[in-house]
């Protein structure tokens, strides 16, 4: 299997800076004996890292491939992400919900100016194969997929470029595409820094596949549990490779700590993060003994979250 | 009376330049067909845009004079930003706050390390000036000062270098070194685009005073109305000779379309804002007819929001 090199990542940083923010590092003094840095990915056009694997893959596509249009599957980030980026090139997208998709985000989706087709849970990837044949239009993964792994992998260029001398990186995992791509920039790059992946307990699947040296399956039910809605995903083959091969330990984080890392990064560094886009934050206030000591980087993946379960996390306590 | 230039605030970006973030600014697709980009100065060290100027007020001290001290009299984020560029030079601060500050921000302000001194509300401008003399402190104010007003300009140096052909910039108005950095620099780089101020009706002193041409002095108690309490500060001399030089027009925006703003820019920029982060929101929002039309940056000020209060009002709607 042929993995993502840091030649891709580069190649990708080219692609991606016209249409992703340069996010700032931002430092937080919460501890004076353990310096943090956030990286405010929440702060990108759609709310997430996620435009930078779509615009990469869409950006690589031939251009008369392109111009036909493309596809996607997702309830999430993803699917606005690719609606995003297609609204830049002028080119139609389709994107495949399921029909339980709540109506906020396919409203959003669809402001980008994407073709929403809703069908029964379960049944959008395999809609979104048939339409993809149909029409030729070409399918865009959330994260099985080298390019998307590259464009994510842009984070992590820019973290190495901004704090060369970083010792920690703290990176979400779910189907394991941001720390694929982020694990392979900071190994090139800051060959010393150790990465460390985060998931919730309730999701922990990536945590028992690396910990087994081999792809578990959790049922979705049980992944399901999790407030992380953006976490609930697996690692396919070509992801759980790349972070056998660049991420050097994993942290898991409970549900409660997660709603904790919500209300800290909005009242403490400002930010709406999304239960996803937290889990690091999380590992770093209460895994400190799991974690190597050092400069760390959180990566603050994404920032959608949902108004009325923000609103009621923040009035917790 | 001598006026800040565009090579005092050159010289201020390279002061501040290792302390303060560089901020991106964030463009924003709520409407096709007014272009918004947002400059989230609420990401900054202690979470306002304060950080630029109680920097470059320190640093352009003599060496000797700074490592006597500093002193600030404030109970907002004017105090947390001379408490922080103090630490950050490991010379003392002291803080002389109203004795009715909510202790979070004491506690705040107390946690960069500064000596805190409460004494009744309206005698805390006397008593620094007091400690100041008594100790060889060196007074740091927080906006009627040239070192003070270019370091708060960096905000527009960033925006310019940015956005060279901005058309019009947002900026918040209370005492008036924001804007009146602001101004210089964007007047300075960007000669064509118009600087609107924005205010809270409830604070429009600073409109009354333009549109009189001379300083009109609001009662305290009027000006404490207003949600924003970042903006219930009036210009000084210094300041408002800035104001009327620099900036084209001005704004005032009600104490609903604020609270709006604040949800907005949570829900859709993923920004927490303090209400006084948010009137240069509210503008656009809601005062489209009386906006030059064209490419808007709109200046996010700070993020030091009551949490209860931020929770209050995302739960509104």
């Amino acid at each position: 299997m042929e993995l993502v090199t840091i030649s891709d990542i580069e190649a990708a940083a080219k692609r991606v800076a016209d249409v992703a923010v340069r996010t700032p590092l931002l430092l937080q003094t919460w501890d004076p004996r353990k310096t943090l840095w956030l990286k405010p990915e929440n702060l990108q056009p759609v709310g997430a890292f996620k435009v930078r694997g779509a615009f990469n893959a869409i950006t690589a596509l031939d251009e008369v491939v392109r111009a036909r249009g493309v596809i996607a599957y997702s309830s999430g980030n993803h699917a606005q992400a690719v609606a995003y980026a297609a609204q830049r090139y002028g080119i139609p997208a389709v994107i495949v919900v399921p029909d339980v998709t709540p109506r906020i985000k396919v409203e959003a989706t669809r402001a980008y100016g994407a073709e929403i087709i809703e069908v029964p849970l379960g049944e959008h990837p395999a809609k979104a194969g048939e339409l993809a044949a149909e029409r030729g239009l070409t399918l865009v993964p959330p994260f099985d997929d080298a390019a998307v792994i590259a464009g994510q992998g842009t984070v992590g260029l820019e973290i190495a470029e901004d704090l060369p001398d970083v010792e920690v990186v703290l990176v979400p995992v779910s189907g394991g595409g941001l720390a694929a791509g982020v694990g392979t920039a900071i190994k090139a790059r800051c060959p010393r820094a150790r990465v460390i992946g985060v998931e919730p307990a309730l999701a922990g699947d990536a945590a028992d596949s690396l910990r087994r040296g081999e792809l578990v399956r959790w049922p979705q039910a049980d992944r399901g549990r999790t407030i992380a809605d953006g976490l609930r995903s697996q690692p396919s083959e070509l992801t759980f490779t790349h972070l056998q091969a660049v991420v050097d330990a994993m942290v898991t984080v409970s549900e409660d700590e997660i709603r904790e890392a919500v209300r800290v990064l909005a009242r403490q560094a400002r930010l709406v993060a999304e239960p996803s886009g937290a889990v690091t934050t999380a590992a770093y206030l209460f895994h400190a003994d799991e974690l190597p000591a050092g400069r760390t980087v959180a990566v603050v993946s994404g920032g959608n979250a949902d108004p009325a379960l923000f609103a009621e996390i923040l009035a917790e306590r």
